[in-house]
């Protein structure tokens, strides 16, 4: 058992609370923690400057497949940035993550 | 040596500054970044959506146990969020959080 | 190949900004996001507490270097935090910042 940090973009402040939302009340997160950004990236060769928001969530390795399956079925974006990493921390804390995702 | 970011979250900027002074004056961590955002979580089994904050810390692998307990101690929740993970970077910059959480 | 997030810290909107743009657009990354926070750190032995923002950016591990390089060479600190770390994901997300970054 390990635990990650899951990276997400979104086109709103409504779409990363509907998923966010969705990850956590469907057991795939413990956590959602979201705010807004601006961002510059490649799109079809233009160079795009934009509003987007941060999803961030906190869940067990275990659950990243279903995670990322959930969020490409609610996205509006074709390719979303979905992006993780392991963490570790506080043992309690990190109990809690597993817990709350193993509830069903 | 190796370095780490901490994550933490906090109920209220206040709270996050608070924190983050402690951590940077004590030499817990050598810099402190905060930021607000919107989470949501399962709290006694219900969905809770609320504003807080997150307060992100650069600090050594030695320190974190140190940094934990300050963290607890400091912090107005029973489980305070506290995750880190392992950093790399310019390595002037790494040398530079090694010598400030190195003075006491 | 690995992929890895870059966190930087710059001075003001307008820096963040103009460094994610001169990533960008010369294939050191595939994208930034930028946001402001409030920071807290040691300097010449001040605790300081500043405005800031923080600049991520995705790439590849073989960038890395370069990507250290260009932003030194912007930035207006003497001492810039440029720290990094490997990430996993959504395979064709990946995907696409291998090819966003291999553009030349």
């Amino acid at each position: 058992m390990y635990h990650i940090m899951v990276y997400i973009t979104a086109g709103s402040m409504d779409e990363a609370r509907t998923i966010g939302r969705e990850l956590v009340s469907g057991r795939f997160a413990a956590c959602a923690n979201i705010h807004p950004m601006s961002s510059i990236y490649w799109w079809n060769d233009e160079l795009v400057e934009d509003d987007e928001v941060v999803l961030i969530v906190k869940t067990t390795g275990d659950k990243f497949e279903e995670l990322k399956e959930k969020v490409s079925s609610l996205h509006s974006y074709d390719l979303p940035c979905i992006i993780s990493w392991k963490i570790t921390g506080e043992k309690n804390y990190l109990q809690w993550i597993s817990d709350e995702t193993g509830k069903l």
